[in-house]
């Protein structure tokens, strides 16, 4: 006998969490389908070359890779941002630019696993490759927007920043040198607070003064959008291009007239190098420890390990995982209803053929009707089956008769055929 | 530069696969969801001994198998029972019996690649586990045909046949002890004609009656159902309890009315031992040389390998890919259209006010909508664009007007909103 184990780091998924994230998964792929994006997928090994570039680098321990049985050196992706590169300058020709694309499957770490991390999770990334404009950007935050509402949710906040104007105003107090600590010691504000972060910032660029002026840039805050943008655009000595283009993003977002959810957050710098412009992370309202669910960014060139052709993009990332953490903390319906049907059928034993048709009827009508198996087994058993899957209601058959039982109130109906039943209900 | 390159045997999927692989699973959840059977999920990587036993076997070279940075020896699921298999001797008290399941993804296996054969492809499974009855039996059957209508396929047929009744007939001539060989062989029946099958039957049994008697056996076809099931009852001495549940089966396939699309087919045997009752196998009546779309068929122990409780079960596979290429070959609309978008906006710089706003409205309405994101393109390159994504309808806006194009009859329509062109047209 062995023993029915999973991997450390790796986890079942059971009804009770697959139902509720496939629909939130058909919810954003509507979503995205409804500003003409279009799903792609890729291979879940590649030639660790294609993934990890020439050499590899720190990346290589937290990677699943191996020597296939033809001696290849391969790796399971660890995200979908390598392999939409590669798929991107191979198939180039074939898709046409502007291309905008989403994918959402899984991918493989094998970071050590700690609470709410995982060795396998699933990621849900889309892009628009090809133009560089305000119209871009503010396209994949609109889709966030309306991405967020699709899901029920209540309040969410978009915090948008620019790494432009960080590195304008980095360059006005002499510090562009340090960029790239900086960005990462900023990227830290939320989670290790004010002081720290001034002490961490005093560390590196050894002045007082200048980390104390760093804190007030990430920290400006006039209450409104445009506001913040004109103290920014004053911090950092006058109007620039970058500037521009957040005031060109706003004015979407406002023609669009979903500006109430966005703010400018300097605070938001994204640790990465790879963006290059606006850049931003999602908050919902009631659960700000949560982390942000949806991040992303512009970046200047997305393919380069592969072509020479310059592909610039913006893109965003939903943290699935967190995400159904959260909604689950908010006690969303979309959590709660992992029910396995609607109606659940019982006949006597050999009186199977009245069960069959009104099951049959049933799912005619849209509703999904699950017929139990065990005709001979116990009513214990039957309401035991209903009430582990959550099934509202309960038709049973017996001497020409159908009786539809609501199992949340006990009320009973009873008639002649399954049809009049039906009438009454209405089941989401 | 790195060569942007997938493995042998991998392919990435493009949009206009993607699209109508999406729409074709998500009509096949949609069916399995109204029967009551709910989605799972299990890691794609598991420990080697639970995907292969004990030692391992003819398999190993064909799996993806080797040592994680933990020393761990795993591998990656080379099917989706196996996994299932474990999964059910783990979870089994939580999820209950019956447990009906469906679970959709990718396999790897490290076979050689041929025409039409990847090294990573999607399997389609869906059990009943717990039943022993005809009632299981059927309920498979009848969501087997519930999928094909849903997926608008019009001519199907399942062949049905079973394994016991089979072994009977091989006792009464006193073959029983060949059996698995047998079964090989007449598996084979389809591809190799019949020539071929009665030699290598005369081989194994050593005795060309006995190898003519297994030929009009596994040949019997007396036109209706029930006639060639009282016939094969006949070669094989009479009824037995393998044919009483045959005869309840299709007792129960009449009661639904599709009575129709089966046929009972005594050359189908399923090679695996794996089997013991009922077994099927799915043709498109117009492409017979396609091979099986869907088959499967009941086994008595699903999970001996982990647990000492008996779990009995049916269940069936579909071969995604194949009936992908099916119904590419039928000319399906399904796999026709896999257009991004209903309507393509184009705006002229400056001017995407307007344009946002329309294409929300759009959305709202329930179509999918494209904004062309590079204004200062060429209208060349617009209705390149939207031939490439199969977009059939282009929005343009300028000066205050809205002109709504068919792009494929080139009719024209003019109004102040967005709004009144869409009155007219309606698109799936």
């Amino acid at each position: 006998m062995i023993e029915p184990a999973v991997l450390k780091g790796f986890r079942d998924s059971l009804p009770k969490e697959e139902i509720p994230k496939k629909k939130i998964i058909r919810k954003l792929e509507d979503v995205f389908s409804s500003y003409g994006f279009v799903p792609i997928d890729t291979p879940v090994l590649e030639y660790t070359e294609v993934l990890l570039g020439k050499g590899g680098g720190e990346t290589d321990k937290q990677i699943f890779r191996f020597n296939d049985n033809g001696g290849r050196d391969v790796a399971m992706r660890f995200d979908l941002t390598v392999p939409f590169a590669r798929f991107l300058a191979q198939h180039q020709a074939e898709l046409g630019i502007p291309f905008k694309r989403y994918h959402i499957n899984k991918v493989w770490r094998g970071e050590n696993p700690q609470k709410g991390r995982y060795r396998e999770f699933i990621q849900c990334d889309f892009d628009i490759v090809g133009p560089d404009n305000a119209e871009s950007d503010s396209e994949i935050l609109m889709m966030m927007n309306r991405s967020f509402s699709a899901l029920g949710i209540d309040g969410y906040t978009f915090h948008l920043s620019h790494r432009g104007m960080f590195n304008t105003f980095l360059s006005s107090i002499g510090e562009s040198g340090r960029s790239v600590d900086i960005l990462r010691t900023v990227d830290k504000l939320r989670k290790i607070g004010r002081d720290e972060t001034l002490s961490l910032l005093s560390g590196i660029t050894g002045d007082e003064a200048k980390a104390g002026k760093i804190l007030s840039f990430i920290s400006a805050d006039e209450g409104s959008f445009m506001d913040t943008l004109e103290k920014l655009e004053e911090l950092s000595g006058g109007r620039s291009e970058a500037s521009e283009r957040m005031r060109a993003i706003y004015g979407m977002l406002d023609e669009a007239g979903i500006a109430s959810s966005f703010v400018f957050d300097p605070s938001i710098t994204r640790g990465l190098d790879y963006y290059t412009g606006l850049v931003y992370e999602t908050f919902l309202d009631a659960l700000p420890s949560l982390g942000s669910v949806c991040s992303g960014g512009r970046y200047n060139d997305l393919a380069s390990l592969y072509t020479k052709e310059k592909l610039p993009g913006v893109g965003s990332s939903i943290g699935l995982d967190r995400l159904m953490a959260g909604l689950e903390e908010l006690g969303s319906p979309l959590l709660a209803s992992s029910s396995s049907a609607d109606i659940l059928i019982v006949h006597r034993p050999g009186e199977e053929g009245p069960a069959i048709k009104a099951a049959e009827l049933i799912r005619d009508r849209g509703f999904r009707c699950d017929v139990y198996l065990m005709p001979e087994a116990k009513m214990k058993k039957v309401y035991a089956y209903a009430e582990n899957r959550a099934i509202p209601y309960l038709l049973t058959y017996a001497d020409g008769t159908y009786t539809l039982k609501d199992l949340r109130t006990r009320e009973e109906r009873k008639a002649g055929t399954a049809a009049e039943l039906l009438e009454g209900i209405a089941i989401g």
